[in-house]
C-alpha cells in the first residue's frame, strides 16, 4: 500500500500509555523522539508493543515551521 | 518562547518551492526527509532560504502510525 | 500495512485537477463524494487516475459534527 | 449555514463513548462506518444521541489517500 | 445548525486572494488578524467578498499554544 | 523564534482541566473565547496556569469557514 503522506518516518515504538479513549505513543526516530497520539482502540488493533518497528505518517500540511 | 508542540524536529531546509500562495519546504531532519506545505507568505516572513536551521513543529494529534 | 486511522473508506477516483504544488482528488465513496487535497507530487508518485481504487485515510480527530 | 469544508457526509450516530474530556462518536454513512473524536463538552452541548442525524465536516486537506 | 467545533469565532472578511485550486482569506476577528486557507471552489460556493460576516470554526485539537 | 503559522492570537489562561492524557486549555481572545485541546504533559512542562499570557498558534489550513 502506497499513501499519498509526503512524511513517512521509520521508527520503533518506545513506550505507549493508554488512558480511555486515547493513547500516546512514544517513538524513537534515528535520533529524534515523536510522539503520537492515537485512540486506544488503534493501539489495539494495531497490536503495537514497545520494540514494534512502525511508520510515522504526518500529512505536510500538519507541518508548522519555527525559526530561531 | 516555548510551544505545546509534542514534536520539535530540528532540521536544515534543503530546497524551498513557492508557487502562488503556497509553499513546499523540505528539510532534512537527521537521517530523514521531512516536507513542510506552508503558505508562500510564511517563507517570505520568515525569510526562509535552503541551509537555514529550522524546528518542525507537529501536533502530536497529527501524527498517523503504519505498521507493516 | 495496517494503518492507526480509525477512518479508511474505500472508494474510486472520479476526477483529479492538478495545479502547481496542489492537486484535488474526488473520489467517489458509495453514495458520498470526497475531496482530499494533496500534493501534485503525491498524485505522480502513487500514480492516481480517475478510475483507481485507493482509501481515503482520515483521522477520527479531524472530523467535525453538525447537527440540523 | 455554508460551510467551506468540502466533505459534508450526512450519517446517522450509531454509538457514543465518553471518557473525561474526549468522546468517540460512531457514524454510518452509507455503507461506511465513521469515528469522530469530539470533546465530551460538545456532545452535550449538540445533545448527541444514538439515531441522531448528523452531518461529518471534513476539510479537504485533512485527507490521506492510499492505493493498494 | 450546530457545530461540534470548540472555536466558532464571528469575523468579517476584509480580503481573499485566489490562485488556481487554493484562496486565502483574511479575516478581521475582534482586535485581531485571521486567516483561513480554503479552497478556491469554497469561495465560490459561499459566494465570499469582503464585507461579509463569517464565523471562523476550528477544532481545539488544531490549537497549539505557545509562552514566552 | 518566529513561526510559519498565519495565525498566532494572543490570549490570557482562563481555565485548565485536565484528564489523563488530555487536557483543555480555556483562553480568553480579545472578546472571544478559545479553547485548545493539548496533552496534559504540555501543560506541566509550559508550566500554564489561569492568568498566564499566551499565544494560540493556529495553521491556516485548519480554519474553516461557515456563512450563514
Amino acid at each position: 500500500m502506497r499513501v499519498s503522506a509526503r512524511n513517512k518516518l521509520p521508527g520503533v515504538v518506545q513506550d505507549i500509555q493508554s488512558d480511555g479513549l486515547m493513547a500516546k505513543v512514544s517513538l524513537r526516530i534515528g535520533d529524534n523522539h515523536l510522539v503520537a497520539l492515537v485512540t486506544a482502540e488503534s493501539v489495539a488493533e494495531l497490536d503495537l508493543h514497545p520494540g514494534d518497528e512502525v511508520t510515522a505518517l504526518i500529512k505536510s500540511t500538519s507541518v508548522m515551521l519555527a525559526k530561531p
